[in-house]
């Protein structure tokens, strides 16, 4: 099955199904590994893992170029957070027959403006894109696309604006008539009181995406039995790498030693298994002549 | 003081100085924070994040681009671990001028055939270059940098394909006659025998580079008193990170919930510290009108 | 039709098919415009246009995004020039996926080692890849295209480099049982008689193609009666280009005026309209709402 | 002398220096062996060579990797058409860093919006920016230069907007202030008189750009009378190369047959002379082994 397919799949299905961040190729196919059957490619990660900030400073190419390495790595489909599509109508569409080409399945846009602005950042000003401009986007994107299973889900931030909930609600029925596929309603409250009210209104015109980074203490049963169609574990890869990273980094500087911590790595032999290395030594055996094979 | 100069002086100083992979702008920035003082831009860990195998899959200026981005994001030297030159001396040449431009303040290049073979996996035929061919990268290389502390140390992989000390020796000499900076001796033994042979029979004629990942469980006392410059941990970092994600992603999966893994994963907040995103804060307050700031 | 399946057409057809070089998406579209069929991305021309040398001086993928331009800017078939394939089989491989995925038609290999040296240049060394290793590359390619349109030139230099017909021939058909759709015999004579020879004696074994850029002066007639699938004009585009641009900058420069090179370039209004300016006009009237659209 | 002091140097003599349009490695070199001393990076005619539209369509990664080449090929200063800066403040100070690196010279932005319109397009709807956010991109650029050379160009479009001199007077005057080291008055008249008007009222407060595209009836004179410090020919070079591409490609297509054009095109010498391969072979004598070299 193709992977777009696959997504759409996910997005109407009767179950709530899990997506889970991740920002290389590298952890892509570790999230795939695990048993996920969905990828969230974050931007928030994604930039932090280049060393950048979450406010479009990478171009939106060199985003591409992560995402390709991440669907080259994997099986399963990815929804890109492609933040506000980096630009107008016509960027998205430019957007979305790049992400179509590299095999992505679905894309992810929010209703704010570019350069964006990361919606959990406390007291930082969320400027919300026009209605009818960020509805022609989501038509231009629906009419540019080739593969008639890609998805587009529009990303609505009233509430983390602070615009409330019948600006939320107006805004997802907005879009819905422009053709999203899906909506995924954000807020960074630390409980899911608000996501929950909008998805009682929503009454399940379209299938809702949820991303419970703040309210993260819910247990999952909540938002299954409220109708969720997909809940995204956001950044929480990238988090587990930064922790570890920072930790084991800083015993080997006062060690000077790498002995205490092998325990908490993996091996070479690992690494070289998630690279796939066994696929290339057979393909050597069978298109290298054994003279430059052996040496 | 320039990142080169620095480098420069690490390699030059009486004491040994230890670096630390990294493979992203924010491994980098991890390294930067833990203490150390320079930064090993692995081949083999650049191209497992990208999801790729360390064979040149990645093109020699995807792999540019990741080393922009670690470059941007430090203020501590990096020494780049450029595989064979990524071609002949031409090729090198380009790679040179390309490094300093981004603030690199080394590179590292080894005696093998393009496309490379990890040097560590096993049975795999490591072909090497030819000498004078090899020594040609050098001179081309140390002609070609405008800022006279950019430093080329010499990969000798000699011992990796099985040519012996006589080799090894033979070949280092004719790499430090062509103008290397110092000279990487590579072993995959899991006893450091063969490099203390070789520093031993070296004498200190220029600085000498050593890569303890297979002999790791030597003490790092031993390499100091034996003499060597620079230590290399070649890829701990992102095997830390590897080690995290696959159990994080592996407990949430399980658990349909982050709730427990919140003890392994740093803060939403602590992602931001790392991105920089308080001089973006007040740079806003600089540069962007208030009616925009806080709409 | 897909571009592939109009170019393996364009192979297999009892006519003989005319591809016109292209370096860039503007040119590509130029080319298209004038009636061609097909495109030859020429490495020469490509590399030319850069400003570096077609000696692998720009990555693979930097020819890669070029090649994307070029693909999205027109929708008739591209034939790629890539080289040696930029390593060994399996680079060839991943070419051939990022090809398949910019939906480019087709890519000719040449048999010479990397980095490349151009086979017209006087009295240039011309190495020649090992034969099997050679013909392992096409089998890669071939195996690894997910479109069975998809197609592998081989691209013979054995006369380039000296070794005769003999060799030209026991190449040309090693590569052919290795699964090469198509023979590209080159020649640096100023007379077509060994490519003609050539074409004799392989008696339409598969179907050959001419590059006559030193040979120009025979009538393509000479070709099409001895059967050639295919003539490639190989680089004319680009050096019309640099003939004009080297004649009215100087015109500009002396006269410190644009007055007289009115006539000697086009409108404004003819680069809109190849960048199809009216496409995007009409888009914005459909998809930007008036209040941002007129302003 | 630094690209960008030499920059600076034509910015501030009292003679009027006039500066020749390229969008790539090739015709930058050429514009520089015609004798200019200065190049503009056209945002237009490098979309237009790309292939897409001077609307975004190319990202900024993307048109820096073009300037990269150019600058590599050449030893004038570049001053580069960065359109609107891609963004906002934060954009502009990435890319100032990232054009730095690069050794380009200096930076043009223009008060509009991201994504830009061109200025030249009839009836195009051309919303300006605020005037205090683009003043605050203008510092953010000044603030965040490391060469207190590089300069920064300010690019007044209120007269091509429709909003008055009055209007265009209080920009500039607001940029100078912000730091601008020149202010670019674009028009789009046929005749020079409001540009010439500006002039005259501006009085040489720092230093003016003309872009005499519409206008270029007028002789230079005048605008070196008027005082003007730079006349930018800013799309000649492209539309050279469009003029004879389109027709020799079209005379190749009808004839079947390059015979004709040869008088039409440089010889393949000439391009190799442009790519400067004499250099590569004096260093293949110097840095390869002779029996690689030879075969």
């Amino acid at each position: 099955m193709k992977k777009s397919a696959r997504f759409k799949q996910i997005l109407l299905s009767d179950s709530t199904e899990y997506l889970m961040e991740a920002h290389s190729g590298l952890s892509a196919r570790i999230v795939e590994d695990a048993g996920f059957t969905a990828i969230w490619g974050s931007g928030l990660s994604i930039s932090a893992s280049m060393g950048v900030r979450d406010a479009n400073e990478a171009s939106w190419t060199q985003i591409l170029e992560i995402l390709e390495f991440m669907s080259d790595a994997t099986s399963i489909p990815i929804l890109v957070d492609a933040d506000t599509g980096y630009g107008n109508f016509n960027n998205v569409r430019r957007l979305v027959k790049k992400l179509e080409q590299r095999n992505i399945a679905a894309v992810c846009i929010e209703d704010k403006i570019f350069p964006k602005t990361n919606s959990l950042i406390n007291g930082a000003s969320q400027p919300l894109a026009d209605i009818d401009e960020f509805s022609g986007k989501i038509k231009a994107a629906k009419d540019v696309q080739l593969d008639d299973d890609f998805c587009v889900v529009a990303r609505v931030e009233a509430l983390i604006a602070g615009h409330g909930m019948g600006e939320a609600l107006r805004r997802a029925e907005a879009y819905r008539q422009a053709g999203a596929d899906a909506i995924l309603i954000h807020s960074k409250l630390s409980e899911p009181d608000e996501v929950l009210t909008f998805m009682q209104e929503w009454n399940d015109r379209c299938p809702v995406v949820l991303v419970p980074t703040t309210y993260f203490n819910t247990p999952a049963q909540v938002f299954e039995e409220a109708g969720a169609s997909v809940i995204i574990w956001a950044n929480h890869t990238l988090r587990a790498s930064i922790r570890a990273m920072q930790e084991t980094v800083g015993m080997i500087y006062r060690q000077r030693s790498v002995i205490e911590v092998q325990e908490r790595i993996v091996s070479l032999k690992d690494v070289f298994t998630l690279q796939k290395l066994e696929e290339l030594q057979k393909a050597e055996g069978k298109y290298l002549p054994r003279k430059n094979n052996t040496h």
